[in-house]
């Protein structure tokens, strides 16, 4: 969003942990809570089928038409709000949107635990991913292309593949998570004929891509975004995953340039910002 | 592949009819039959698992590196080969091949009686489709460009919408089949978040495609080819579909040149040749 590949202007920020200060219903006030990111209209076609991340009007925190947390004080509905435990702390529940978006996956496809599925990318959102694939037993790889991803995985008891490990023609399920063009290409490489594509990050501009192949091993490519944000609570709560192995570093809001700066070097995965 | 849009030379011609006149076990001589394209090793991974149609060392039937049936006689393993019902006559067993192509769709994905089901494109593919899309009781619109297109849908009792009368992100499930990048952006178009675009033809070359919001709109995209022939044949001999609407012409295999001519001309879906 910084370097501008979406027209959005305003405050940025969408994964956060807030205490309510204000509302119209006075039990909420006090509470510790996280948000999910789209403000929905209760109305449209997508809404009233039980899509409301798909909302036809909805604005997105940070992203779409609304301020997002980088900030003092941030607004959304009540119903957008989810009740954080005590026993879970501010530097794991800050992780709930993007951990809720790795649950996604399983929203929308079973993986089941004798499937060989492959994890393209390490990054932040690719690590969420790794970890909560772990959970179904499957017969996980990860391509991690930097040392410290690298470690990330092996310290989760987790396996790493090398790109020139990866067999062609022969994954169950493949998550692309690099955002990137070669990531797409590798991952579609991997999968095997009658497997699932599962895309996970979003790309600049078009992609050129061969889709006579894609007919002819009758590939199935799942785009997958926000996800449930319960199950993402409950599986911090029970620690059984654990994304604050992601955090590089903290900084307060008046420092936040900083923290930007150093969410950019290379190695670095999360930044806090704290205000 | 007369065009030469992929690598094969040899004989032509995956859909037929015919007569078994040589066999290791006698009790098929003198069956009238259909046979499955695909001539597999029963030994790969592909194999082995349940997915023969996509065997790793497969010939395909006048397509990869075996002759086809524009021609006296072909060569089949039995293991291939369906009996045809006596009830059935050529015109409409000769078609099993393509319409087991069009069942495919339901091999891979439920298509729900209250769906909004929109097939792009009605050539010969996409006039099966339809056909056998129609008998899940689903809510379905055929966009057909050609008069004679549109008028073999109505005649089944279906209806035609025209390109301009497509409401974008509305249909539960969009099939691409009309091979072209203008049909794909039609039927990207069209369907709704978290939808199904099945993929039902191939395409010369690589095509540029916004994967970006087929991630954001959570789009499920199938490959979808060869299909299954008992239920084909089943749903002709109880004449629930008829593929006999779409023949054209017949010619005699010594006017075979004739034939693909007249099959070029535009209106023509399908020529039969006689041996």
């Amino acid at each position: 969003l910084v370097k501008g590949y979406y027209p959005y202007t305003g405050i940025l920020g969408h994964e956060f942990v807030g205490e309510v200060v204000e509302a119209q219903d006075a039990s909420w006030i006090g509470r510790r809570v996280v948000g999910e990111i789209n403000v929905v209209c209760h109305r449209c076609e997508q809404c009233r089928n039980g899509r409301p991340t798909h909302c036809e009007n909805r604005t997105v925190l940070g992203i779409v038409r609304r301020d997002g947390t980088f900030a003092e004080y941030t607004q959304l509905p009540l119903t957008n709000l989810h009740r954080v435990p005590d026993s879970l702390p501010d530097e794991l529940a800050v992780f709930t949107e993007p951990l809720a978006a790795a649950l996604e996956i399983q929203q929308q496809i079973q993986i089941k635990p004798a499937d060989r599925v492959l994890v393209v990318g390490a990054g932040r959102l690719g690590q969420l991913i790794a970890q909560t694939l772990a959970l179904t037993g499957c017969d996980l790889r990860v391509v991690a292309r930097h040392v410290r991803q690298q470690e990330l995985v092996r310290a989760r008891g987790l396996k790493v593949l090398s790109e020139e490990e990866i067999q062609p023609w022969r994954w169950d399920v493949v998550v692309e998570a690099t955002g990137s063009p070669d990531g797409f290409s590798l991952a579609r490489q991997a999968v095997r004929p009658r497997g699932t594509l599962v895309m996970k990050s979003t790309y600049q501009g078009e992609m050129s891509v061969n889709f006579s192949s894609i007919v002819v091993d009758e590939i199935n490519i799942v785009g997958s975004r926000c996800g449930p944000f319960e199950p993402a609570l409950r599986l911090m709560e029970s620690r059984q995953v654990d994304p604050t192995v992601l955090i590089s570093d903290e900084f307060k809001l008046d420092e936040a340039l900083k923290a930007f700066e150093r969410a950019a070097q290379p190695g670095v995965l999360k930044v806090l910002v704290e205000i």
